[in-house]
């Protein structure tokens, strides 16, 4: 999405002298080299990847919670909006400044505070790169499952806002089921602690597990406590090719009763498949029209085990060809149409829409015939490809919106995408968060008097709406 | 504890006029039949398993939540309060009406709605029993690994209120990690509905999981959306004793470099075994100063290794005696002892305070030291055992509250103890909440901040103050 450009209000809002105030107020907590009003540095934070323009008036660099706190008291103060932003790596523009004000950017609160691995856990700033803390785990013998595909430059604290999923979330669960705890910093400048160091805690309200995914508007997170597990003893990965998607759909449904949890079932339709072979020149069989790659881990004897199972399972399944990995260069071989799909969607089209819905596994056949029928309708390219162990199809509309009345066709099909969604059970977003794009949806999914709470709820944090204003909730209801 | 009655202000605050047009109200709701204000009704709803007793005015049990919806709108129109409740089987008095008002009995509402292996989940109303859910899921091969002690009797409603641990934790997480979505009704009767039937869902706030383990204060469940896993291949069960708790703590965390995740890990301190020994007549090594029983489960081959690799390391501390189980009579044997402690403890002394604390796991053993200096200090028998797996210990002071003095002792060491795990970085309640009886205390390991926001989610939810009023929080805090 390209055609969105927001412009700040704070110019409108504050007079010269309450500009200059802010400016100086932010300099003298966080130092002049750590604060900028610089065109380039704003147009920097200005984006994430929808692509939607949002320029900051100041980009902030803190070091620590303390200089957190003492920005946010001074935002409270001047009314400013302040938005949280790891890497920019979203993908519905929750770190989008869409009223202008500061960006905070928490890229320099980088530390992984403590490790240890006799309680499993490991202390955070928000600052660090989901991929820095599982090597560093790796170092233990331990694991941190949770790997959205931007795990080698988003940060945990971005993670952690929008409770991102992942490709194992099927075996491992998502972010939210590692965040233990959390130090984070409330819109006023107050500083709170929810949580503990220990798996079991019942103390009040769960107020971690309410800011986990509440992309930066309730809080900002200045210390996360983490969960690690054990690192599997040995991993597998089978690459396996059907004629059609209901071939595929079948072998996902049957994988429950033969009591194995794959850490990762990645399905691509026809069109991914297409989509590879054509931009990336990979070679798959003529015939494929949908394919899965299946990752399992655990003990060495178990997993032999367990990858010849599934290959009987595929070939029951008349899979037309399955490959098994011996080693880490084949399991890389194997991951490579995968991988090559969302670059290859950019040369498709100018426009990419990227929308993560979840139906309930056995679903899965449903939606894929529901969205050849909207590609049908609505004359759009649609790629589907995604998570189809835990029902979370990445469903792309690749378009030109330069084209007249394809705007308009876009919305139709969204719109029909997400109804579809709920009717069959489902979820219209499953990692990437309201942010700014869903939040004219999130009606069709919530009832008016949930909606309420949550609004209230972001009221009780943030009364005068200065965190991240204008996300998640929207007046403009498409229902 | 046996020295709190609380009395209803119901019959203070209201005419009896009023008083006659909620029962009329009632009635006409539910039915005659499932309305009580008989005396024996009225007492067999006044306990939980802290023994304090509270009263109730009306007992009422619906059969769906329309009822429970029109129940709970006429309560708000008479600023009645309504204790929501499952088998009662709490331990920190969550479901007591200690302000008197209507008990809101889920008793009735226990159908398993559906079980959908294929989408490894199951929908049930709150008043399902743990067990049968877990059967109900064994016949699929699936598993509901939570199991509170009172996993028999205790409801799933009860069990998501308080966010239930149980045995299981240490691999399989609590309730909270089960839960994926809710069907509720707010104290003004208005029905919401939160997550979804996914394991993936970021739509909004996280409703869900912050009703879970709010302890019936914010809303009554009438629906519960909860996930199943695969049940393991094979279990197997190893008792091991050793000289001292030292020794029994260093295999506790030394399990980790093993890649080794016990299912279960229960610790029994001298105290506890000794009290076994005496009271249930069971036979221990006459040195054993500590035990640990632990069990693995998983895949046939993988267990094997598993479990001889836990022999070898028990072995290496020193371990007096192993015993491992080959069959499920020989498995039940070894478990003896462990269920044998609640029982018996209730034949040492009249009075008993079980204290569910957690520290971080490393932090056991000097939880431990610390315990015994508090009963040295303090002169009160202290007795351990729990869940040393998460470092979940379960503290129980056994004592006779009718000599004089005791009261004010046993209040100064459960400060202490409670002092003492925040100081180790844990938690003074794991999975038994904190209801009534730990309200006091709730201001020890919660900053005022943090406080202050918890007490207006309340009010976001239960402007009136009618819903399971007076738990969680209290004004008498000791800090």
């Amino acid at each position: 999405m390209s055609d969105a450009v927001y412009r700040s209000t704070v110019g409108r809002d504050y007079t010269p002298d309450q500009i200059k105030a802010i400016s100086t107020g932010l300099r003298s907590i966080v130092g002049a080299e750590r604060v900028s009003c610089h065109e380039e540095d704003l147009l920097c934070h200005a984006y994430d990847a929808t692509m939607i323009e949002a320029r900051p008036d100041w980009v902030v660099w803190p070091d620590n919670a303390g200089q957190v706190a003492a920005i946010l008291k001074l935002a409270t103060r001047y009314h400013v909006p302040v938005v949280p932003r790891g890497a920019g790596s979203g993908l519905t523009g929750g770190s989008l400044p869409v009223r202008g004000g500061i960006v905070l950017s928490l890229s320099r609160m980088d530390r992984i505070i403590s490790l240890e691995p006799e309680n499993m856990l490991a202390e955070v700033e928000p600052g660090v790169i989901n991929a820095d803390l599982d090597r560093a785990a790796a170092r233990y013998g331990l694991f941190y499952p949770p790997d959205p595909a931007s795990f080698e430059f988003s940060t945990l604290g971005g993670n952690v806002a929008e409770s991102a999923g992942g490709l194992r979330a099927v075996k491992y669960g998502v972010t939210r089921d590692y965040v233990l705890g959390l130090e984070a910093v409330l819109p006023n400048g107050d500083l709170i602690r929810t949580g503990s160091r220990t798996a079991k805690c019942v103390v009040g309200y769960d107020l971690t597990r309410l800011l986990v995914g509440s992309e930066g508007t309730l809080a900002v997170f200045t210390k996360l406590i983490l969960r690690l597990v054990s690192r599997p003893e040995a991993v597998k990965t089978i690459l396996a090719i059907f004629p059609d998607v209901h071939a595929a759909a079948q072998v996902v449904s049957a994988l429950n009763s033969r009591t194995i949890l794959p850490t990762t079932l990645e399905f691509m339709d026809r069109s991914s498949i297409d989509c590879v072979k054509k931009f990336a020149h990979i070679t798959v069989d003529e015939k494929a029209g949908a394919l899965l790659l299946i990752e399992i881990d655990g003990p060495h004897e178990t997993i032999e085990r367990q990858a010849q199972n599934l290959i009987e399972l595929c070939r029951q399944h008349t899979s037309l060809e399955i490959i098994l990995s011996h080693s880490d260069e084949e399991r890389d071989a194997l991951w490579k149409a995968r991988r090559a799909i969302s670059p290859a969607l950019h040369q498709i089209a100018p426009d990419k829409f990227n929308e993560d819905v979840v139906v309930p596994r056995s679903k899965i056949p449903d939606l894929v015939s529901r969205l050849e029928a909207i590609s049908q309708t609505h004359n759009l390219t649609i790629v589907s490809f995604g998570h189809a162990g835990d029902g979370n199809i990445h469903v792309n509309i690749l378009t030109d919106l330069a084209q007249p009345g394809t705007r308009e066709r876009v919305d139709a099909a969204l719109h029909e995408l997400f109804r579809h969604t709920i009717e069959l059970g489902g979820t219209i977003s499953g990692e990437h968060g309201i942010g700014l794009t869903k939040a004219p949806f999130l009606s069709m999914e919530l009832d008016p008097v949930t909606l309420a709470i949550m609004k209230k709820i972001k009221r009780v944090f943030d009364p005068l709406d200065i965190l991240n204003p204008g996300k998640i909730f929207n007046d403009n209801h498409h229902d």
